[in-house]
């Protein structure tokens, strides 16, 4: 029992208590510190610009939402002992404790496709050890092997409080309403049935709401053409600049950046590896970028200003493919123009696929009144579920801006 | 010009300016003070507390989103004249001057189904009398007579201000998030096409968001079961009423009601059907409701007590009919309960249904950077929109609370 | 432990839980129902058309901040066992249960001054009569008997929880921003010192902007000119129906209005004076007040159509008294344009008088962090205290429109 | 006349339309766009997370906030013109365009005390040129040259739009409700008086609602203790960083952070410096901050530390000054402590002073009805201003959080 309640403020959720003491410290340790320098939607804000939070945020609020959750399900009847609690608090604060530089754009390019997960799992088990295995049942829930499943449903899921917190806030941050969730009432809605999380019959409208904003958020932030293409570029930068180290060449860049541009077989992480990491955020990435605008490497220096400059390629969305032979003759067109050779560094077909409820992998069950429990999709009072249940996918043609005159003929064929 | 600017606080919109000087004075006529005693949901408010808004909020709701409307499309080019902003001011702040008390409920039954719009032009030709001709633009734009026809879709479509107000309105006060649209990005994505309103094509999810925002309003506020059975008990209270007048029984009503309950006939609208039809509101109905709570009859004290005490029916949703049968059945079960032989009264199944987007009826059109303008379900962006065509049926089942274990058997079946 | 959190959708606080069951059942009685026809804000919808809020949220919305408050005071350390949570709840609940059609202003008129407060208690007995007992403890906080004396600190006192819902709500619903209370700041700083409710001393800025709220509302609203003169019409139309009662004219209004404006005194409440009290809400007086438009006293039939037709006084606001010369020289300019000899009835001077903090009456007591306590007005971080313990007064002079261009002269001296 | 609007989506005001050409040029360019990497409010994301908005996003904003203040000053008769509305437009847009890394912190270290207005003028200077002369009369504006004073004081003066955005803007991101200020209700109060901006006297309560609003953010979170001292030691790291270079000591650093470290002399700007300057932003500093934790210099490295890791000092606030006597003490003791001699670099004294409304240096006026103008502090209607115009101090004790219990005792005395 605290006597003094320590609170945060949060414009999202208002103020966020903070209810255990480990979570304090969990919080001050400079691991969890860096995530203030890691924003949560990349470079999301040259798109739109008020989206400039971070990760840090990101944790508090679903860490908020968790307590709040298991608030909503004890009050139900749910049994919660303090220990499950805590644990449960700590293992949401620390789910992203995993995510380098820009989020999730540069995963795949630093530590050649170590997942954040698996980082985060590292880096949970590292502060186990310093906590004196205090984090031992949070590791359990987050990895799913806690035997009361409802936890790690909460942790992670097509209904967590991770997906939650993130809408919520990347809605509230973008000043994109169509994804403003409805936190509050989807908690409300939670239930348990035989250790696992299932959903009030009667809040059918709030996840088929929600599932609605998720695919409007996708759709309209973070697949949106220009944000897809600035998040692709970012990712070729840093691919072209562990090229260009591979080949002998100098690059500025901060100590640590420096470290992972060098190294390329992470198959076995090792400390070195992981210490490094932890001291790597945004600021390494942007140092890097305004660095190499004016070095001689004519496709980084490119790369570079786009994002520096915000010059961005021309982007096209379709929901057909635009198929190689266009793009063959797209990077030909460009090579020419800025007689170069390898201005497929500069022309992309990317493709985004989204599908907002995931029936089969993973079924959101409802229960009604009599108890009965059923999978939503089964629900009669659906309105949208059969919609939600087909996957979309779209593509988009990225291009330098300067060559557009040159290529309208081939575009509209 | 005017040296003071009128303004209103309005809790949605922030401040709703008054451009012209007529505009007050039509705001001041009693006529359109009587909107401030007419609830904008009917009866809604004992379902969602929240929503105790009335038709002269919305009113003037609507009025700024029309006035934002236009400044928008004048900033795109469009050719509007002080005139026309005038009148299509004029005729959005009285497209609702004909609703009677509690909204459409009562149409059908105080005036034999004559249409509100068929009573806000008479109210508005009433009007233009009285203000020597001011508003015959308005009244030409409103029916649909002028030639410039954005005017009267901006008044009345698929996408029209009077729903842009109405939709944010009542998901603010009901406190339904999923309902609020973004009204600010749908007026910035209006155009005028051959003067035909038309939306960027850029603008594509903020119009599959709000038709989806308007089925989540339909579906989880206006055609919840408990309002639908709330405004059905309404319709039938007055029913009842006037057939017991019919009879020569007699009630306890103020003038105006009484008025009404005693006539039948209306296919020819008198000057004092009008003139007291214009005194008429909420509080002469609840004054009826409270009055006829003690009434000799069952039916009609029952419906009555249903409604000031809220002991409201039980109330099932399906989304296949229950079948005349079983509604009979329950109707002789009812009958015997309360050793009556009217139960007809108290037994009902309501049918409820929604279109989100009639594409066949009003098709909603695009226009992309080239110009070239399109209908919505033909874009390439859409995520929704084929899901937004297909209409949906729900029945509610509404009998006495009461005889609930009596007929549980019967609903299994 | 209910398997079924019952939650109400709220636009203030967003959802509402109700965790007791006694809780549903006051709810549900016809007592509490009546909430629902009883206007938050009286009159003032006139002046901000939003404001269409009912006591009936009003009192839920209470109850969660309560709720909320104790929910803080437990994580603090203080002990709320589950009777004393339920009684609190159902304290605030009923809180303001005896008050009668529009609010406060009609209390002098109806009942001679029969205090709301006095009439709470008396139903709150009424209803406990009915729950067999079940209110006793509530009772005892409404009344400040029971022994911990922050149970009705919270009920009643400066910063009670009906003061946080009612500022927070009331600002909502007019719009006006100033009076926007951080409510979940505010009780996320109350504590508990030997049973009495202290605030924690890092929370001094909060309470300091919340009085500063409640100042701005005051002035901004609830004593704008405008909205005062509303209610002083009302007030008066009351008055000269009862007068007029008095002296045998025959008045329209509903049977139990009617009872209240034949009946004069009230020293001993009799059970049929509370049964039709309970029976009594805004439509009674809104019938009223439409029948006596075309009543033949010019007076009344003056006083009704100010407030049915909006047709308001000119008013003027001043920190200083008019005067009773100036009063009586407008009297009589009155009296002679309406060839009347009782214009003192539509003539007045108005005073208000608004004390942000009474420091004396009743301290706020700040709590530090080495768990000192010492009043508000003591503390070294202050910021504004000082200037809140100082009371205004504000006069208004309020007199018919019609006149003013003769009266123009007299105001200027 | 543009045919498809731009408009950024701002969670803040919601929409911010760019109404002309020139202003999206602006936008693109360099210098603007190193906007997005400096952020608004400092290191203030220490003490509220959700700060993380930067200088591009306000800039927008209040260039918004200036669109509608023209707006409506054009609604009441002001004559302005497209090429003022464009100037001014452009004047807000770039009012803060020469502001270096961390705001106003380190104009101070970085650039010898070289204010950031005069680089604004310097950079607003060098885009004239670049854009051949089109923001001439925004640059007359912005030093208030040009002759009709009300632009000049929209964008400078107690009450201009600059001030609007930020406040609301800071309160937004920081969750302060307090500084929540109306800027819709201020902005449709202001007026044009002999080429003067006014505010109609109606609108009393808001310019007191704001300056007081204004009060609560500096107290509450700009002079916030914490971040007061988290200011401070930013300063300080710079300056002692500044310092070691001095001597000759080799300090990691972006190119450009070093070339301002190694200058010391700024009397004459150089092309060079300001080149240079427009390329630093907040990840220099960053990145310097990141490298120098592990720094030999004692005082550098725990500096550093403290802000990359949030370890900050012990901060205490008081009304009255501490003394040279008890800082020299503290000095000496953490002298003791760490064994150096330099620890006035970790204790000190920072005085904090504000003024909400300096009535003697800019007078706001007020304009009634009948066209009189008269200061604020002479408005009858007043409730807050004589108090405003009172200046308050604070005093912030700071110093190493490790030696607190060896000076318990000193600080009781």
């Amino acid at each position: 029992m605290l006597n003094k309640l320590k609170i945060v403020n949060d414009p999202v959720h208002g103020f966020i208590k903070i209810p255990y003491e480990i979570l304090f410290d969990v919080i001050e340790h400079p691991y969890f510190q860096r995530l203030r320098r890691i924003s949560q939607t990349g470079l999301l804000s040259l798109v739109y610009p008020g989206s400039t939070h971070t990760r840090f945020q990101h944790a508090l609020g679903a860490t908020h939402m968790m307590f709040t959750a298991l608030e909503t399900l004890k009050m139900k009847g749910a049994e919660v002992s303090p220990e499950e609690e805590q644990a449960a608090l700590l293992a949401i604060l620390l789910h992203d404790i995993g995510h380098g530089p820009y989020s999730h754009a540069l995963e795949s390019v630093l530590m050649n496709d170590c997942h954040h997960e698996r980082l985060s799992l590292l880096l949970m088990e590292k502060l186990n050890e310093e906590f004196c295995g205090a984090l031992d049942l949070a590791i359990q829930m987050f990895q799913g092997k806690y035997p009361r499943r409802f936890f790690n449903q909460l942790i992670s899921s097509q209904v967590d409080v991770d997906r939650l917190d993130y809408l919520k806030r990347d809605s509230f941050y973008t000043g994109v309403a169509e994804g403003n969730v409805n936190t509050q009432r989807m908690i409300s809605m939670m239930n348990v049935h035989n250790e696992e999380l299932v959903i009030d019959a009667k809040g059918i409208y709030s996840i088929e709401g929600f599932f609605a904003a998720r695919m409007f958020m996708y759709w309209q932030v973070y697949f949106h053409k220009t944000s897809s293409a600035a998040e692709h570029i970012l990712v070729k930068a840093l691919k072209r600049a562990k090229q260009l180290v591979a080949r002998g060449e100098r690059l500025t860049a901060t100590e640590n950046l420096g470290y992972f541009l060098h190294k390329s077989k992470f198959d076995k992480m090792t400390l070195e590896d992981l210490q490094r990491f932890t001291e790597l955020d945004d600021s390494d990435i942007m140092f890097g970028l305004k660095s190499w605008q004016g070095h001689s490497d004519f496709i980084l220096s490119y790369l570079c200003k786009a994002i520096t400059q915000r010059h961005f390629p021309k982007n096209i969305i379709s929901e057909r493919p635009f198929g190689e032979e266009l793009v063959d003759k797209i990077i030909q067109k460009t090579n020419m123009f800025y007689k170069i050779q390898n201005a497929d560094w500069l022309v992309d077909e990317i493709e985004r696929t989204f599908l907002p409820y995931d029936a089969e992998k993973q079924t959101v069950f409802l229960k009604n009144k009599s108890g009965e429990v059923f999978p939503l999709e089964k629900s009669e009072s659906q309105i949208l579920t059969q919609h939600l249940k087909i996957q979309n996918t779209k593509y988009i043609l990225s291009f330098p801006r300067e060559i557009s005159s040159m290529i309208n003929q081939d575009l509209k064929k």
